[in-house]
């Protein structure tokens, strides 16, 4: 038979456990103190520290010494944890299924892959490279595999400062463009800012701004104008101008010098910084390029932002930023916590090969193997697509040829459609912050085999036709 | 001879110009439009106008169609851009001072280096590794150079999954274990939330979980008290548990299986997850290693993290997670777009090492060589400081020796006086998230030959005693 106290201590409990019920106790709340809660219900101390304890037993509360009792988490105390419940909205918010397609595109079952940008490694001077490496592994193993500097192996920068006529203070190695947008994205933009960026643009680029909070405003690169661009700079007081003004991805237009000149008076004249995205200008095929933004600015008003990834390989995770001192400095703390610093081989090897005059050998060879190249391009799509049903780009450089479908379709079917046969290409719609052109896509002429191309063309026409 | 009309216009335009003067009208800000003027001001809309052509003109105002006028930014239009104002404040919050004194303690002219945390890189197995480099050269350099998935190459992810004995799904491959940990920031926190982490820790975690707004809360691993955690646990409500719990960075204590086994039941029952930095487990020098919480998680629970730079080379910048495979997909949506994959050599060789045995054998001959250098390095801090002056743990693993001097003394004075000697320790500071025990430094004993490590504790010696 259970006593007076027993049932004053069953009461205490239950007082407890229908508050928690209702949830107006949650899990982690602090429960009254003993002595208060003695206290409003007219009962002893004794019976309520019972009464406590009891709860504690059945896993209900957990008493902490001079913190007082707590209401403990409900579930079972075995719960495997639920992950994507602890994903950040931040990382949420990633445009999934763009990457999702991006990542698609790669799959290894596709034989003819139109779709990534990649030049042509066939003419990667694989044995100079090999040399080099050699070289290197025998007289700078140690500075290889140490712990280097985060702004990038002197020697490197060094190389590339030359490029530049800077000094190497001036130059940031990063492991490819896209670590260099990051790390720009997340040194200048707060949540919210607003960034104008080229319309169409490089999928990676708005990725990244937007992962950092930046609000994207499109600038049509069909015109660059630059009227146009002053009507949004009053309109949206951007953060930044970010432009890719040489061989552009996707479209490969480039801006004229006049353009540019005028561009940088008014981005002094706005105070609003460019960031110049030059993956490209060493991709030219026919012609002359302009001097860059970075060259032509007198304001200081330029980051400077390129890649060894289009114009030697991508597996390297090679580029660099050409900046301000302060702001290599400013970007070099956010690498540092970022990943340290980049990989020692590849750099050492790379510096090599700038040096001794490879670079700039290989850069020939792979001109005139990517006119070839383009040649192949363009003869195919022109015999496999009448000039009514596709209009595409005639680049003077890139990679890329940027198509256009001219009747209605659904693009979807199509790519998908290709994909079967096991022909990829980058669909319009990556390349678009905003209200995308679902008829673009993205043809790398450069990334298969003179064989290959043709075929692969032949097969993104099939698609089309029996898609209609 | 002026005319009406010319001194009406010069009023509406000194109007204007005191309006801007006084603040009223600030740069970007949009006019009264020309009829709206006019008929405030009981003026021909003429008038207003030819007055707004002349502000334009004069660079006060800028007229846009179909918009309306908007005042000019003020400063000269060929201002250079004052970058630093453009740094977000996200950015400015970087613990300068702290990674500043980690960048100085890499200066080239250091000769005794015992501050970076580096294997003996003279065992770095550098004839295998040639050999393997030039194999994959040879065979698979289109793979190396190529696009690569962002969950890294399949060949090393199997090759690192096969330790773990999971699939390859669960494995990322990252450029290190700080941009794991980075990545993981960037994935799992929101700005504001508490993550408990070790007191002391790795001070690159510091930086990375603060980066991503993450509000730190120590818990000491001087008991790892399993009852402290839980009141943390109660008290803040955290996001996650990062803890290192393997010859710790820097006071290399190791967690027992039985702590482990209830920090598991913990973050179940708190469904708290944890991140495992099991950085230093491989580097054992006596005794046994308990198996990671990641092998003892029954209820996925931890995100293992760990790197190949504290035990084959640091410039290799290769490491790992293990995780779910939703999350290694999560994490690499996030890694897509802060630098799309890492470089394609590198993990290429580490796969053919792993796979030939190269990287056992090395760990073997690394562990005669470190416990060589730690005797070495034991020994010289007992000849040279007094067992009154200098306390200092005797690790059974990992590369460092926490040190701490037991009187009061001005910390970096002393380090700054080794420094000038040319030897440099890491200050203890910079492992604290808060209230530093500033009298700490951390020795890395396998970063220095056998000569120059005694030499090295010499002139820190020194340094201490001159500075009293």
């Amino acid at each position: 038979m259970r006593g007076k106290g027993d049932l004053l201590l069953a009461q205490v409990a239950r007082h407890i456990e229908d508050r928690i019920a209702h949830g107006r106790l949650l899990p982690g709340d602090r429960l009254p103190s003993e002595r208060a809660l003695a206290v409003q219900l007219g009962l002893s101390r004794n019976t309520v520290t019972a009464a406590y304890l009891r709860l504690e037993k059945q896993g209900t509360i957990r008493r902490v010494a001079h913190r007082g009792a707590f209401v403990c988490p409900s579930g079972p105390p075995d719960n495997p944890i639920e992950w994507s419940s602890k994903i950040s909205r931040q990382a949420h918010l990633l445009d999934e299924p763009v990457l999702e397609m991006l990542a698609q595109s790669r799959l290894p079952n596709l034989r003819y892959r139109l779709s990534a940008g990649t030049p042509a490694l066939s003419c990667f001077p694989l044995v100079p490279f090999r040399k080099a490496v050699n070289k290197i592994l025998a007289k700078d193993a140690p500075l290889a595999m140490a712990i280097a500097p985060t702004e990038g192996q002197p020697r490197l920068r060094r190389a590339i400062a030359a490029y530049h006529q800077v000094e190497s203070s001036h130059i940031l190695v990063v492991a490819g463009a896209q670590e260099g947008i990051d790390l720009l994205a997340r040194c200048l933009i707060e949540p919210g800012d607003r960034v104008i960026i080229d319309r169409p643009t490089f999928p990676g680029a708005i990725q990244a701004l937007q992962a950092a909070g930046a609000r994207l405003v499109e600038w049509d690169t069909a015109e660059w104008s630059i009227e146009a661009l002053e009507r949004l700079l009053i309109a949206y007081h951007p953060k930044l101008i970010f432009t890719m003004p040489t061989f552009h991805n996707p479209t490969a237009r480039t801006m004229d010098e006049e353009q540019r000149e005028k561009l940088l008076r008014l981005a002094a004249r706005y105070q609003v910084p460019i960031i110049e995205d030059d993956v490209y200008s060493r991709t030219r095929l026919y012609g002359s390029v302009p001097p860059s933004l970075y060259r032509l600015d007198q304001h200081n008003v330029v980051i400077y932002l390129s890649t060894f990834s289009k114009v030697l390989a991508p597996g390297l995770r090679l580029g660099w930023i050409a900046a301000p001192p302060h702001m290599v400095k400013q970007l070099s703390l956010i690498k540092m916590r970022a990943n340290l610093f980049t990989e020692g081989l590849s750099q050492l090897t790379l510096a090599e090969l700038l040096e001794n005059g490879t670079f700039d050998e290989h850069l020939a060879r792979l001109r005139t193997t990517h006119t070839a190249l383009q040649q192949i391009a363009v003869n195919a799509l022109r015999q496999n697509f009448s000039a009514e049903e596709l209009e595409f780009s005639l680049p003077r450089g890139g990679l890329y040829i940027w198509c256009r479908w001219r009747r209605a379709v659904d693009m979807e079917e199509v790519l998908l459609r290709a994909q079967q046969k096991g022909a990829s290409v980058a669909p319009g719609r990556a390349f678009f912050a905003a209200s995308p052109d679902e008829n673009c896509f993205r043809i790398c002429f450069t990334a298969s085999s003179e064989r290959d191309l043709p075929e692969a063309i032949r097969l993104l026409a099939e698609a089309f036709h029996s898609a209609e």
